[in-house]
């Protein structure tokens, strides 16, 4: 779908988008025939409603069943002028399901790719230590229901950095051609009531958000710290790490260009 | 249900109860058999499971069909001695829907009523200026999608204090007896994105936290002042009233005994 350079006849609009995926398979296009809701079905579905044909949709990245967005990027070529970019906002946002919300559109260059030309992606994982969680966040957390050391958390997180080979974090079935990945940083921090783990990378394997965090909270209750997060990960064996974290605690926040 | 003080017989346990309003027909228990479901209703049955009997739950207020809570208070009578109070917690949340959160529970004295003993009810409404909502943001707000003069609604809100008659403020079908109403104060404030109304009187009519909201929007919208409020309260006169804000915007903050 992309044009060369130059080539005026098409408008390329890039959208930020945020979504609860509470009630979604994921981002990925599926066959409308199994019945699957996914959240660029949704978007290419409104896209076709306003030009009256079917417009590919280009997601920076899947996401995966019950993970949320509140930076996911995407973009479409258009051959519609009548329509200001910043517009497709409120345009969009009408057809649009309450679930997903398109946050800004703008006009970018006709070679523009939201994936191809994504350098870091940036997640963050929510998890409540508390027992008492008020109900409109339950959704949108891990209840853990026991008090975590910080420090030793931060202490298995800071070996994420520079490139890795992440196999061992690979979930089953997982087909990328390389398994190694390049950490710009991952850390924990408190926000109120809730502790935020943030990890970027330029991008990640399947589930591997949910499989590094898991492992970390597996490692910090059984007494395990830096040494030995960072010796499975050499070892590169997956029976070897912890569970993978629940989805709906995990938002992709932001992809960087 | 109250036993007279001195009795031991049976305890007396507070809960405080946080719910996501989204698919619930409001706090008040209905007949099972038309097929809504109500908060009083989930936490009856839960407590029925423990106590293989029916346990009647005393509530502080009604909230409407949509409305959320962090704060609702409510009270039962039990004859079980081997759970500690405090245990009632994970033990109904383990029952109970994820859209229910139990959030604290301790004993009281055997009179305590959980709506008579009630002095202050506290309200907070929340609302999106913005045109960009996060998705996972969207089902607890009002979009309004303009700027508004907090100045201004800070100026109407001013009005609400001590007694005042709300005649004008209730709902079509209102059944009190009495519409004069007790404020502690209301007022707007930022939080983030967000504009937060906070609101505290004694006790409120039904809908009315969404009326007076509606009513101070509108009027900001069209250019009134404090005067104007003023003078429509005193009027009593119900169709000079602005619109009635939607329900998924409120949330039951606090009640204080």
């Amino acid at each position: 779908m992309t044009v060369p350079d130059g080539c005026n006849l098409l408008r390329n609009i890039k959208l930020k988008i945020s979504y609860d995926g509470t009630n979604f398979s994921g981002w990925q296009r599926q066959s409308l025939s199994n019945g699957s809701r996914t959240v660029q079905n949704e978007i290419e579905r409104a896209l076709e409603k306003i030009h009256k044909k079917s417009i590919p949709l280009i997601g920076s990245g899947r996401t995966d069943a019950g993970v949320h967005a509140v930076g996911q990027v995407a973009n479409f070529h258009t051959d519609i002028l009548s329509i200001p970019a910043e517009n497709f906002v409120p345009a969009l946002n009408s057809i649009l399901p309450p679930d997903i919300r398109i946050l800004e559109s703008s006009e970018v260059h006709s070679g523009f790719h939201s994936r191809f030309d994504a350098r870091e992606r940036t997640y963050r994982y929510f998890i409540h230590s508390l027992s008492a969680i008020p109900a409109h966040e339950f959704p949108y957390c891990w209840p853990l229901f026991r008090r975590l050391d910080i420090h030793r958390l931060n202490d298995m997180a800071s070996v994420l950095s520079g490139e890795m080979d992440c196999s061992v974090f690979a979930a089953a079935g997982d087909k990328s051609l390389s398994r190694s990945r390049f950490f710009y940083g991952a850390h924990f921090f408190p926000e109120g009531s809730k502790l935020v783990f943030e990890i970027s990378a330029n991008a990640f394997l399947w589930k591997m958000v949910r499989s590094i965090l898991g492992t970390i909270i597996d490692f910090e209750k059984s007494g395990k710290g830096r040494d030995d997060f960072l010796a499975l990960i050499n070892s590169g064996e997956r029976h070897k790490a912890g569970q993978t974290a629940p989805a709906k605690g995990l938002f992709l926040w932001n992809v960087r260009y």
